[in-house]
């Protein structure tokens, strides 16, 4: 393995303010700015398909696909930085969190079932099915901002 | 399809800052913060590998398969959001992203193509081969960030 090639891309992760020695025990507001990026992607690439399957947006078979195997991998990643040590850092994340648990990781599993399901069907071309599809992901993300999120 | 609960879930969408009407034409400022998120993700699922690569952090294969799979996906996800009409939106983007945009997108595709090869290597289990594309991968960051965007 060339080190130096590897020095250079850690190096930039530092210069990002990823420090080494912490990846085990990021910051608080690391997490959150974490979670926050993965919520800002999925409403990038969950949008177009909403616009779709409510007729406002041209359907496309090959931004569905795309997206949805995206939504698949983002669907995954923001939970792990409502950690308890988050608690106090300001956000739109609602105390029930931190509290219900046992609920709020079930409105987790939901939505990750969910998109994983899209982006099974979404290989399918059956663009009726895939619509249908979007809207139970649709369901799976009101159903954790309802309950867990300030109402914006 | 349930129109009823895809319109909580668009809803929720547009209380987020989405507006339906303008997917094809996002804003400037929603363009940076969406491809903000996706680097800041990519340092979030990069990092472990990094340091597992140096030595500094225990390997663990299912982190490195889970991290690089995510990555496969991120990688992808920054660059539609350097429009051109992103231009005079604060961020550490350097002019050299909008003027010399063939060295970007060869900078850009290299980047792809090493966490694509770097997800493929890291279902082998071989921790050898693994750690030597995450050099290479760590490298494509650097080569990136080096030309395009102001030192930190």
């Amino acid at each position: 393995m060339n080190k130096r090639l590897l020095s250079i891309g850690l190096a930039v992760l530092v210069s990002a303010g990823y420090s080494l020695s912490a990846f085990a025990q990021a910051k608080p507001e690391t997490l959150v700015k974490q979670r926050q990026s993965a919520m800002v992607l999925q409403g990038k690439y969950f949008g177009p398909l909403g616009g779709m399957a409510q007729g406002k947006v041209p359907y496309d078979q090959a931004v569905v696909a795309r997206n949805a195997g995206y939504l698949d991998a983002l669907s995954r990643m923001a939970w792990d930085g409502f950690n308890p040590n988050t608690k106090d850092v300001k956000s739109a994340a609602l105390p029930a969190v931190y509290s219900d648990t046992a609920k709020f990781k079930e409105a987790q599993d939901h939505f990750i079932s969910e998109a994983s399901k899209l982006a099974a069907v979404s290989k399918s071309g059956d663009e009726a099915a895939v619509k249908a599809q979007i809207g139970a992901v649709g369901k799976t993300c009101g159903g954790c901002h309802e309950n867990f999120r300030e109402k914006q």
